[in-house]
């Protein structure tokens, strides 16, 4: 990469004088590396630029350069490409939109062995190396840049000038039809500059690679911050189970920054605060806030806002709370938010006092300062030094306890302000911002990544076959609990089969083949003996025809609750288990969890923790609580068989019905897809994740949960 | 309230020359009044203050002042405030802090027939009226600040500064021990000067005249933003139905917001954010945005954050499309995100062609613009002109349409930002912010406000009783379908009673009295002949003792929605209803809706369609839909009740079975409060809000809905 984003020689092809025209930007960027390297502008009409004689074509250079810069029209590029291919150039930055076959030119310059970032590439800087080949000004930094939108990428670098970050590399990668977004981060592990790393993607083509460079930035201590858009609802139609159609392509990706120990935000905005906050303070051991503020309004918007990102503000201990009294012995409102009550006006360092004493407390995990502080030296100018003064001490407290303080303040840039960013402690002048930083620091904190295991492949499942008996099979085998069960081919005498397979009452019936069985009249439940149970035999025959009919023993137990597990393949991250609440309530609100395959039973564990319907499994109203580590078995049983048969699509339990004497799964759907293996799409600019259910070979059955539930 | 917004003269005591000090401010800026009124500085130690002589004494001055600053040590407060009153003050404005006795201290000077804003106010502003009393810089505008929480009111009165709003009026309330917030908004209906307001409270005492007060701003045209804070869990555990506990003290707020056409945010820069466009631009008609973008990205974030704000995307209708194929006939994504592709750059004026084709379009209620525009001409200067030109086009644009376009600039602070703004075109930088604003206009739009009737006390529900049986007839009496029944009490013969009732089975048995009967066994489901009746009110009489025990058909109907309908009492703001999804939906996902009572068969109607389980409910894979008009008169008559008994201070309806064929309601609570009617709790400072069942002397029976549920 280093041709890239530290050549020796860089050529402008398309160099201009109108600062309207790309060409003006790329010379005046390049011409500033100059020292550093030798840059070349090419131009067929005009004798010099910027003070720099041009040459008139390629041809005409002293040198073939290493990198090669393209501004020309779209029309124009292959034939350069090819000409300068032919003179050995072995770097094309492609800005040039428009290009005819850009996947074609692409693959003329790699088997030239060549590399190419772009066409439509919006730049590429380095700022250690001065190197700018962009539009606009790019202020340096310690924040890296990966885009496939370059605009989206110089919004983040405006943003980030702006709030005095700055950039150390940016890349504009546009459609990745050569150079992708995992090489880029593998160059930024032992870039010196780049301290934390924002990445643009719409596209996870190859996402195991990036899982694995944003381990080796973690790993590192720099920091990646994912934005990323389209969560398409194709990918969801086409699925054939609640398990894909309830896991979108952002869950997914959020699964693989979880393993990555990454970070996906939304917005560019919230991407520059989370970095601004990355490159000033340290993690938060939890999610554990203290907060101060010289306003009860304002602390308790703080409180609130600080509990709607999911960070306590519990009730101060009590040496904490007599330390706080020590400093505040006239305020009224210590509990936390603790309200200064004028006391900050009367002696400005009952901040850093304050401060220290919270963070002294292994059970705060940071401070949050709300308000005024920071606009003391604005209005009055007296009050300036002992301001600043102040903020020396509170840098001394945060470097001594190695603890983030955050503040909110009025002040968008007063000198206190800066003072507070270069003491380690980050301002916000929102106090949403403020919080939003702080949890998801603790998120990340949380979320340092985890290796995983790529299993090796068990070949296919057996025994093969069709329907739901099959998928007893596979599960079964895998370790998953199920009923017990008898299965009813033509001419078997159920009696006779009954009485030796020790099957006890209440029974249920199943036409093994159905998609949807409810529907179809294809179960029975609650048949009492074998009587009954013939008797629906012969009416299910009589409606349905011949088939494989299997008998299970019906769950009876008390205290039941019901949970979904599955697995799906994901064309981009692979392997993917899931769990979620059963019942209407998967679809309606969503309640479901997902990581990527296969999980350990404590990362199941966790993942159970996640779901709103947790509550219910933890002894619900005096319920007793359910056995959760039976349940964590079967979501690990189903990793690792998604993870270890590539020919499992889908896997659907639902319900598996858990409860305090443990887990039955009662219905089940595995989609398998025989004929082929995984595929991975080269779709550059499809951000949806199918399913794999694609209907192709693939053989199921598919009963909703509350078939077994007895109708009122 | 001129005595305070507009006084002939007034005086400050505590005058100060230390700009640390707020004598200091509130001399200088009352002093900016001087052309408009007599402004006398009060302090004995120093014989002149910002270069005008001061007096030693309130008795040295020239005249009574009609208001009177107060910023002395809170101490000495009660000594001046006397001898205030004694002269004939007749306003008081205390600023000074820890007040002893300041309840006392207001009721006195009320008693005098004088009038006080705080102690502890930060201060009051007019800028129509040079009045300048406060702390700090306020630059005159149109946004109304009026707030409990002074500090927070200077943070939302810099923060409009910053954004080029400015304030009209500010008033810091502080404890509202005489004047409150409802008054001072009344003032504001008639400020010529005053466009829309902001408040924060913490204390909704008297919400029926804040409500009353917002609505005559919402009749003025000037839109009202609430703040507040404080889900205080308190209020909901002394509550003793699931409406109660579900209830919280902002969701109640969000009701009487919507009934007065107001609008709730969670912080100051989402107020003044939001301030600014109802400043700019009109309200949109609907939620369907179109999104110009010159960056696929940028527009792609933007369709994800308008559809996370439940803004609609949709594909362009045909002519429209056609129309913006005209301007963009090389562009590739025009499908909304219309993606610019370069179109921008070679023509500005191809932004306001594209708006003016969008706004025609009636399917289109808004239009964001996000990306570089704002940017040309502060990147490139030659570009300047042709930008401020293209600023002027889509002013045009929007005024011929008077239909909102928001734009979303990567320039903060360009002279081409600022001309949009002044073309009623609010522009903001980050993407987040602009769809925030769009989504809540168009909430505002949407929620004009309604009368809420205040229906006649009907005196006490008869026939009075305790328990399930009173809970029925009060409930049958005003019109909720319940099933029909037989009451069982000592020596009644049951077989005799069942013959003559005429009930069908199954039926369902019910100790009358308990308050949990499915923990007691107090409940009996599912009893399918009159052998099995009278075998289960045995061996429950054996269990619970003989009382009053009910006897009612089980509902046994196909495809049952369960609903869980409300009504508690507000301390604050009267009689609530409620709707919820039920079962143990309701608490873990807190699917719920409530607004003041009592509500239309519409208002109903578009209740129920606010619950996320609203799709169970309207043909759920393929169910038949449910009776919505059913459930929607048991909401009408659930809300009549509440609103018209102010003995009544919880309904509970849980569950009320609904289906294609109607809506049934199965169990029951009504707890009433005989003795007492209802209080106007004076608790300044508490935003939580009781449920009302305070376990006085109500009587309930208590069931969830899930007892119906047969176990499995």
């Amino acid at each position: 990469m280093d041709r890239f984003f530290d050549p020796s020689s860089v050529a402008i092809l398309g160099a201009s004088n109108d600062p309207a025209k790309w060409g003006f930007w790329l010379s005046a960027g390049a011409l500033r590396g100059a020292e550093r390297r030798r840059v070349h502008l090419i131009n067929s009409r005009v004798a010099s630029i910027q003070a720099q004689p041009t040459y008139a074509s390629l041809g005409d250079l002293p040198e073939v350069p290493e990198l090669l810069v393209v501004s020309i029209p779209g029309s124009g590029v292959h034939s350069v490409v090819t000409e300068a291919l032919d003179a050995g150039v072995g770097a094309f930055l492609i800005v040039s939109a428009r290009v005819p076959d850009a996947a074609d030119l692409a693959a003329r310059i790699v088997s030239a062995g060549a590399r190419l970032i772009g066409p439509s590439s919006l730049g590429i800087v380095d700022s250690g190396n001065d190197l700018l080949l962009a539009w606009g000004n790019f202020t340096p930094g310690s924040l890296a840049v990966v885009t496939q939108s370059g605009q989206l990428g110089t919004e983040i670098a405006t943003l980030s000038a702006r709030s005095g970050l700055g950039i150390s590399r940016f890349a504009s990668i546009g459609g990745q039809s050569d150079v992708r977004a995992a090489e880029v981060l593998n160059t930024l592990v032992d870039d010196v500059d780049t301290t934390q790393v924002v990445i643009y993607l719409e596209s996870f083509t190859g996402g195991s690679a990036l899982v694995t460079a944003m381990q080796g930035l973690r790993a590192a201590g720099k920091p990646t911050m994912i934005l990323t858009t389209g969560q398409s609802d194709a990918g969801a139609r086409l699925a054939r189970s609640h398990t894909g159609s309830l896991t979108s392509a952002r869950d997914t990706v959020d699964a693989a920054c979880r393993a990555a120990g990454a970070i996906r935000l939304d917005t560019p905005v919230e991407a520059v605060e989370l970095a601004g906050y990355f490159a000033t303070s340290w993690l938060p051991a939890g999610r554990r806030l203290a907060i101060i503020s010289d306003s009860g309004g304002q602390g308790a918007i703080a409180a609130d806002r600080a509990e709607s990102h999911g960070l306590s503000v519990d009730v101060l201990s009590t040496p904490t709370r007599l330390r706080v009294e020590e400093h505040l012995p006239q305020a009224g409102h210590i509990d936390n938010p603790i309200d200064l009550d004028g006391a900050g006006e009367a002696d400005l360092s009952v901040h850093s006092s304050l401060v220290d004493a919270l963070l002294r407390d292994d059970t705060i995990d940071a401070v949050v300062l709300s308000g005024y502080f920071g606009c003391y030296g604005e209005d009055v100018a007296a009050l300036l030094d002992a301001e600043l003064a102040e903020v020396d001490r509170l840098g001394e407290v945060v470097r001594t306890h190695r603890k983030p303080l955050i503040v909110h303040s009025m002040s968008a840039d007063s000198q206190a302000v800066a003072a507070l960013w270069q003491n380690s402690i980050p301002v916000y002048t929102s106090i949403e911002s403020a919080m939003r930083v702080i949890a998801r620091a603790g998120f990340y904190a949380a979320h340092s990544g985890r290796i995983t295991e790529a299993l090796e492949q068990s070949g296919p499942v057996t025994p093969w076959g069709t329907g739901y008996g099959a998928a007893r099979n596979t599960l079964t085998a895998a370790g998953v609990p199920m009923p017990r069960a008898m299965t009813l081919n033509r001419g078997t005498e159920l009696a006779e089969a009954l009485a030796q397979s020790g099957l006890t009452p209440p029974f249920v019936l199943k036409a093994g083949w159905p998609a949807h069985k409810t529907e179809l009249g294809a179960i029975a439940l609650g048949l009492g003996d074998a009587a009954a149970l013939e008797h629906a035999h012969g009416e299910m025959i009589g409606r349905l025809g011949e088939g494989e009919y299997i008998v299970e023993e019906m769950d009876t137990r008390d205290e039941v609750v019901e949970i979904l597990v599955g697995g799906r393949r994901d064309e981009k991250f692979g392997p993917i288990v899931m769990v979620g609440a059963g019942g209407t309530e998967t679809e309606l609100y969503g309640d479901t969890w997902l990581e990527l395959a296969p999980v350990s039973h404590a990362e199941a564990l966790d993942m159970i923790s996640r779901l709103t319907c947790y509550r219910l499994l933890t002894g619900w109203r005096g319920r007793t609580a359910a056995d959760l580590d039976e349940l964590a078995e079967i979501i690990v049983s189903v990793s690792r068989l998604i993870a270890g048969h590539n020919e499992i699509q889908e896997i659907e339990i639902n319900p598996v019905r858990v409860t305090p004497a443990g887990a039955l799964a009662v219905d089940a759907l595995v989609v398998t897809d025989r004929g082929s293996d995984e595929t991975d799409s080269d779709d550059e600019n499809d951000c949806s994740h199918d399913s794999g259910g694609r209907g192709d070979a693939a053989t199921e059955t598919d009963d909703r949960g509350d078939d077994e539930k007895e109708p009122q």
